[in-house]
């Protein structure tokens, strides 16, 4: 593997998913495979669970790490081609990722959208530059339109809690928020469920279609309840409007917030959110402190789906 | 041991600190106790001394560091139970900890007092709950009330330079400052002081009482002269009001700053210091730059006393 | 050698970059040279390349790396000797200094000049200070009024593509910029090609004299056009003034920016700069992105120059 950028970058999902699985009971059987190489974590926005999850992988791969939070750190990057750079940036994401990719045997980018531009943030610019200039192999630490490491480790929480001897049904239902969320962690997730062995349901609020591009072969419903009815997994999260506005706060109507309630209909419902989460606005105590959540299990998986990524990238360097 | 928090968590004082002392002469003695484990050390406040000490431990003892400064990354986190987490918090501390224990071994926490209400801060509720989430061992890197790591530090430095067949004295002095902070330091001492084979002496000026929770055994005396009669080893540091006002500056009388004309009357004292310090504010440049100031030697111990409760915390975990 | 501040602390510069050469043929023939050795890299101004390649290199001699981001932590050090610090730095720089001097075997310091006054930058009191305080192997990461690891770099660099049989000519040029910035790079770089075995010639606008310590046995001119014939590196950097007025803005004029144009006379010059660079200011995109370009390997060569110095500095250790 030379990139992990979305789904379509993993030629065997079931294999990728049984490799975390099998990582997870072992998580040092391949710490010499990374001796000697270096892996750099470039955040252009903040993180907890991916900084960690991915910082821990590599050290039980036997990677050394070094993580660079560059907006803390104060280095606004120019990503237009060709700009004259007499403002506030103060250097080119070419300049940039072509000197980390000298450092570095992987390089890891976060950069969450805009919300202002769809074409902007759906072009994935920064993205496509700062690994066409890296030029090393490359993890998405969450783009502007995906988030794969978090989808991975949802698809091996799912493989793990699975009903035995038929295929799950899986609901990706939007919940209320006070801000304007990416579309990332929806985008990524459902692209993930449609390549998967599951039967899954996307339900939102009118308004709220996702990018056709990732939920093709998804059923799509407004009526929750409806959608929640047999799931064996529900996946709680909030995001902004894709079109005909983009980036926008429809509603934060509450009945969208699932509760215990929402579970009456369900085949006892397993609980995920990638996490983190605004407790009682999307997702509430009560299901959260409750048995079916899932989401410390699933937060956890990030760990193993990390260096199953990095187990591959590594094996593709030689 | 399965957390450092306080004086309480330790069962044999006296075996802490030899440790510690040896640990100094050997420091890579346990190289292959902390392999395969990893340290994640959190603060929600800045720290120098703390963070470096207790990173350059770990490593001694063959650990994987991971350092998270939330405050610095943007992450504010939400304390309270049952909370609508519509405003400013992005993630409830109980989601965060129970996270971070699942990537790490041993956990640290830096988290201080917001001096507004003493009710909350001697609550501990942030350390407690964070403890309580986490669900692995826990090392205190300062809390709301106490700073232990520091307290061990300064008995290892005591030990090491007391005087020989005799039970030192050791005087807890108030010094001026321009800020109102926080009394977890000497809360800290006067409780491990109380607890050691010393001597103990408090001196403040009227109205710095600490809460006698941590004073329990020692004497207190508003006469600064008085109180450092005699005394081997003088501990300054400024801390504003416990009562009835709490957080409050009520003097900043220069007169109570240290100067070598206030050893006249020691026994050639000592003069310790958690540092930062303000020169020439809490304690005066001839102290700190003479022969009897320890402070450097007393942050040096900084990273065996961090390295012993690193080491009993690891052999808790088999 | 016990400190890396300037090409004076450098006995054998040939040797030293011949080292940097062999190291990157071989990066990890001495990894077990700075096992148990710790480098403390401080921070008191933000850094990308000269963090990244100085940790990289650190780790591959077996070195653990702990980093202090001093103003993104909130950390204000004092310099001034005597201060009252009543005010705003919360720790002297000679106790901050001292402490982390306890916790590595090796110290590198980054302290960019304040362009108000030039003889505080010039004193490079804060340096001094730190070295003295910390008292342990030192390497600069850039101070007031050097860069010594990029001139070594650069130096490396120069020696790898240099012509066969031959002195090259090297000219160091004036770019323009939009912000005031100091003169440490080219006051650097003007340092080391003196010392080296090259035909050294400067070129910039009336007013920007450098400080002639440095530029001692350079050629030096107002004529961009007359300096660059027949060069075989051109060194692009912008700096602001030394004197009369010290740290101000003469002039942006466009025409001192590099383009493919000022290659014409040149001997297929090769084109250097120590990034990050303002692209279409200081240099142009046809440059940068043009074969003449050096940036990338300049800075891909800042790790084996600073591995050098490291190893050098760990030599010394014992």
């Amino acid at each position: 593997m030379k990139q992990f950028t979305s789904v379509h970058d993993v030629e065997d999902l079931e294999a990728l998913v049984r490799e975390a699985l099998v990582l997870k009971q072992h998580p040092y059987a391949y710490e010499s495979l990374g001796k000697h190489k270096t892996l750099g974590l470039i955040f252009l926005n903040p993180s907890l669970r991916t900084r960690l999850s991915t910082q821990k992988a590599a050290q039980s791969l036997g990677m050394n790490v070094m993580v660079m939070n560059m907006g803390q750190e104060g280095w606004a990057l120019e990503t237009k081609d060709g700009a004259i750079m007499n403002g506030t940036t103060v250097e080119h994401i070419k300049d940039a990722a072509a000197v980390m990719g000298q450092y570095c045997d992987v390089l890891g980018l976060r950069s969450f959208p805009k919300l202002q531009s769809v074409e902007e943030d759906y072009s994935e610019e920064i993205l496509k530059k700062f690994i066409q200039y890296a030029n090393v192999p490359f993890v998405s630490l969450e783009s502007a339109t995906r988030h794969p490491l978090q989808s991975l480790a949802d698809l091996v929480t799912i493989t793990e809690h699975a009903p035995k001897g038929r295929r799950p049904k899986v609901v990706l239902t939007w919940g209320p928020h006070v801000k304007a969320l990416p579309q990332a962690v929806p985008n990524s997730f459902a692209e993930w469920m449609c390549a998967a062995d599951v039967d899954f349901v996307i339900t939102h609020p009118e308004g709220y279609e996702l990018d056709p591009q990732f939920t093709n072969g998804a059923t799509i419903t407004y009526n929750q309840q409806e959608a929640l009815e047999g799931a064996d997994f529900i996946y709680v999260k909030n995001w902004s409007t894709f079109q005909p506005n983009y980036g926008e706060v429809l509603t934060q109507d509450a009945s969208w917030m699932l509760t215990n309630q929402h579970l009456a209909n369900t085949n006892n419902a397993k609980v995920m959110h990638c996490l983190p989460v605004r407790r009682n606005v999307e997702l509430s105590d009560e299901i959260l402190d409750g048995p079916n959540s899932l989401v410390v299990q699933e937060a956890a998986n990030r760990e193993f789906a990390a260096q199953a990524v990095l187990k591959r990238l590594l094996e593709g360097i030689k």
